[in-house]
């Protein structure tokens, strides 16, 4: 019996997805396994599956089975027509921008990323500049032909490749929420730490007891290690598809919980994907909901829950265990003013949560400019270094701590960076709904029990994959449209009310 | 300008080898760092990439620029011309075989796998018979068609699969010249060996150490750490292409040994894998020639080179300050009776290279009756047994340690184990020559010095690539046609004469 047009389509699809977990997994290899001699094999093995996913994407077979699979769709169930919806989403994504311009700024921006390692060591700029001038070139391009197939401005097109129905309104709004209160919410929190620092953590922490304080409590926390793995890289990053989830976090000796801190923001991502509906596992319908949901959750995890008392009282007896410390500075209260300390740094990955929607509205508005042509990539260190100062009052000392901080516009990833402030908006959302619909949540953490936590977002967040957009997921999780408000009050309630040594909660 | 079609061709087969690439990364990483609940999703992946290369493999726009290229063949030199030839015979291979096919014995092999390592615990034969079986009739399927489209015996077409131009004829040949002396030498080496027996090696070899030792030796042989990498695996394999080429090996607490054994087998694969021609590494007249040829460069190297007086010379020193050991039973002498101890065994992979052949022996008559419907899968047990204890005198005492002990049947793999054979023969060819070409081998041995023989493997073996028959090569090699007179005279040399306890060489 002949497979109806919409089975063909998801059974393109499964492949699809079968490359794209090929991808995946080259990916993973490359930053944590790959010898560093093989990166020239290693970039013709994934742009031959990038190209050939285009080619497969885009065939005139796809568009065809589209249309006679819309027009039976009345015998669809409610989640075949929203897995048709995003298919035809990917595909009018992938079709708008022809192969040769895409090969053309795989190979810019993979010459721009070289670049950009290389200046990062010389600190010089200039060397880089011509680079990310062509990458910024040919992403315009991009842009404007993504806009014109989806009627959208060219850079709210690229927004919605990251985050399907965010746009630049969207992101305008959050960041006019956030800086009517974060500058001088800023300046009182760091009056107020100012008056009792800390003590330090000092120390050697060997990477094997990092990683076996994070083996435990990602195990806790429920993190399947017969389907995922933790590694160590330069970065971290979660790679993989659900059935091979893997999560990277990098380790410094010399301090006891940034490898931690990157593991669990990881773990944040993985849950998630973890938890997509299974039985779309392999179709677009079954996938996440965009970088901006992606990131509300890794967010949510790491900055929300795991820095907090509750978290804490869960988790300083295993510090103690796996470092073998039992000093006054790996109490509680210590450990909770480190992970909540807010600092004006010029750099974005070592910010705190308060800091770092700052971080990224410099990027937004930089990115907008320099793809409206209205700033030059010559003058861009310039315009990075007084907007820092002007926002966050910090100025970076050279480029590598300024402009040349980020690998995101050397490899094309323009609209990426909204991702990360809408997100933290959207788990400061979650996070109030969720302990509406948890009274008893404070104590959960505090035993380490977790999934009073995982149900909620399972039923919330995980299982609509891509059933919905970012915007209804929030609506129906929260009852509330994208705002800043949730965020507001839950900084102000965490860094004015319960600073110092009064324990909290439990 | 329009390229030629052959340089067309040249552009389709450098996309074919980065998916092969790929493919051999998802194989290196389920065997190696994949969790064990994730081998459903790595199947997929596998089973669409190997699907796609099919299809772009034998995509009617090959034929056509095949024939194009052939027409304008004048124009090539020999090297392209010889490119061309393979290309030909990859794809006629290819197509030989109906996609449909392909699925059903990949998905019956897949099958019978799994029923396999059940058995394997199990000892029960018989609930692995039928899938075994289902495996046997598709092969047979398979080997009719090949055999019709390559003008072959259908077994030969298989063999031609792994070695090209390498028949049953030659195997029968290679089995004769070894079965008229082995048994008469095994006896003799065995009793001889039994007057002496070498004291024991008892200790616990911590694994971290094994893989120290490896790494040392291996970066001496010119192993490119910068280029590929050694891990740990259930079986000693080589995946990769040159440019990231990886080798495992299985480490054994109480076995100060067989770890690195496995390790230098593997390593005298990729080292014939790394020396082949870098100009056409992305062609396949720049791959290695076959399963025999990459045998004889592994067994080569382990069996022949590192089980050697003079190779002790260089090793003792490292087994000395890697395991920390210094009594009688990690000197030279007795390091050699280890290695060089002949066992009527009734495990292959244990086997010494004098008994090795004839356990090679039992399975390529086994096969050969298997596919010619001669003997019923359900007669496999019994057949087995007798023809082992006929050919070695050594009966199994269950299943497990009889029929069931490799996985090759139940992949697929039937015309695979005669390359182990043939493989060998070559290798005591090789060394023969090299030995003449080399009068102070030996000496360049024992002082670690490894570049003499690489130098000439790399003139007579991996440069060549594809671009000859194995028996070409062979021939220009040495000067010889395939044949076992070499294997015998070095096996009479070995064993016969320098037994005991007598310093040679150096």
């Amino acid at each position: 019996m002949a497979l109806t047009p919409y089975k063909q389509l998801e059974q393109e699809w499964k492949r699809l997805h079968a490359f794209r977990g090929a991808m995946s997994l080259l990916r993973w290899d490359a930053a944590v396994m790959m010898p560093r001699g093989s990166a020239a094999v290693r970039g013709e093995q994934l742009a031959a599956l990038e190209t050939e996913h285009h080619v497969l994407l885009t065939a005139p077979r796809i568009i065809r089975l589209l249309d006679r699979a819309q027009a039976a769709s009345a015998m669809l169930e409610d989640w075949q027509v929203a897995n048709l919806r995003e298919m035809r989403r990917q595909r009018d994504h992938a079709i708008a921008t022809p192969v040769s311009l895409i090969s053309r700024l795989a190979k810019a921006s993979s010459q721009a990323e070289v670049r950009w390692v290389a200046a990062r060591q010389s600190g010089r700029f200039e060397a880089f500049a011509p680079h990310l001038e062509e990458v910024v070139n040919l992403v315009r391009d991009k842009a404007q032909l993504l806009g014109q197939a989806l009627n959208l401005a060219p850079y709210d097109a690229l927004l919605d490749e990251f985050s399907p129905r965010i746009t630049s309104a969207d992101i305008d709004a959050v960041f006019k929420g956030l800086t009517r209160r974060l500058p001088s919410l800023i300046r009182e929190t760091i009056g107020q730490q100012e008056r009792s620092p800390p003590l330090p953590l000092v120390g050697r922490f060997p990477v094997g007891r990092q990683k076996a304080l994070c083996v435990d409590v990602m195990k806790t926390l429920g993190f399947p290690f017969d389907r995922g793995r933790l590694d160590e890289s330069a970065h971290a990053f979660t790679e993989g598809v659900p059935g091979d989830v893997r999560v990277t976090t990098r380790f410094d000796v010399g301090d006891p919980l940034s490898g931690l801190l990157g593991a669990l923001h990881e773990t944040g991502h993985a849950m998630y994907d973890l938890g997509l509906p299974a039985k779309f596992a392999d179709q677009p319908v079954g996938r996440d909901r965009g970088m901006a949901l992606e990131e509300s959750q890794s967010l949510l995890l790491e900055m929300i829950i795991c820095r907090s008392r509750p978290f804490l009282q869960f988790l300083q007896p295993l510090i103690a265990k796996h470092y073998g410390v039992s000093g006054d500075e790996w109490q509680i209260d210590n450990l909770y003013a480190h992970l909540t300390r807010v600092k004006r740094s010029a750099i974005r990955v070592d910010a705190d949560e308060m800091t770092y929607p700052v971080h990224v509205l410099v990027r937004y508005e930089l990115e907008q400019q320099l793809l409206a042509g209205s700033l030059a990539v010559r003058d861009l260190p310039e315009a990075w270094n007084t907007m820092l100062e002007q926002r966050l009052g910090v100025k970076p000392t050279n480029d590598i701590d300024g402009c040349l901080q980020d690998v995101h516009w050397a490899v094309g990833s323009f609209g990426y960076f909204p991702s990360y402030a809408v997100g933290y908006v959207m788990a400061a959302q979650f996070y109030e709904a969720l302990r509406n619909a948890t009274p008893d949540l404070d104590e959960q953490l505090a035993r380490g029990e977790f999934a009073g936590l995982f149900g909620w977002l399972h039923d919330n967040v995980y299982r609509h994959g891509a059933s919905v957009t970012p915007h209804e997921l929030l609506l129906n999780a929260t009852g509330k449209p994208l705002g800043t408000a949730a965020a507001v009050r839950y900084l102000e309630g965490k860094y004015l009310e319960s600073s110092g040594t009064d324990s909290a909660a439990a």
